[in-house]
């Protein structure tokens, strides 16, 4: 057994990794590609942006395990409810918190995301 | 060996599960049942809910991996500090984060929990 | 094979461990040894106290999975930035969140800290 842990990374620039799977978890931030938009676009782009981030794990919303979500005004608990459970598989879904926190420039949304993925085999 | 990662989840709804267990690690967020009541009254009850659901978990709170605690008032970081300390297993703890947040309508403590959990035999 | 998780801490005192260490993953939380300093200083410390429990697990930066960093003031962003970018492993980066958040005293800055480190095999 090799003792250095297997890490992936997809999307690896010099200050962050997009999504790091180590261990049978995926993990990774999502902030809306477009944070010029209001608050519930920003939110629905991150739901589509999960979608494309899963696709690309070759794994579906029932694998998330966790989502912290960083809201910048509590005020939108509501609306990102709405979108939420229209999105989430019934009874799949994950542990969620969500709390407001004052983000960097005009984001006004941060989900912290953990899914669970196939253990690989250690090289 | 199956790919579709074994997930198991405690207390279901359409939002958000009450426990995610995969891989080991089991993952919640507790806030208190009675959120109507004071901030001391809040985390005291959030810490006997936690030990209710590592009961469900067949689990002890020597087992808690990491506790991340947003409190609505840091002022109130002395009084968590205190019962904490008596709650908590000696040189068994978690690691500990506690920071303030505004939570959503009269929420005053949020917890997400990792604890450690048997590894299930993938099916 | 034994059913008791094997979790291993360092550090432990009576309120938290400093690294509690799981099914190959390292789990540890920072705030500065000096919380006197100013803002930046806070977050140099930060690193260097994090090379430092990584030495200690036998990791290196490469084996960081998820930072999360709640500072005081968001401002302080780019400096975080200009610091973080150069401590960093180019295309090894683990991922990144990062908040605003009141924290204790005069605490100006927080990080939870996950890494791989090799699985243990169960005793």
């Amino acid at each position: 057994m090799n003792n250095t842990p297997a890490i992936q990374r997809l999307g690896s620039n010099p200050r962050w990794s997009d999504v790091v799977i180590y261990n049978g978890v995926a993990r990774w931030v999502e902030i809306a590609e477009d944070t010029t938009a209001d608050a519930p676009s920003q939110i629905r782009q991150i739901l589509e942006q999960i979608d494309a981030t899963l696709a690309s794990l070759n794994a579906e919303r029932s694998q998330l395990l966790e989502v912290v979500i960083h809201l910048a005004e509590i005020r939108h608990l509501q609306e990102l409810n709405s979108m939420w459970d229209k999105w989430i598989i019934p009874n799949r879904a994950p542990v969620r918190a969500c709390v407001q926190s004052v983000l960097g420039k005009t984001c006004l949304a941060e989900f912290i995301i953990h899914a669970a993925v196939p253990v690989l085999p250690r090289p």
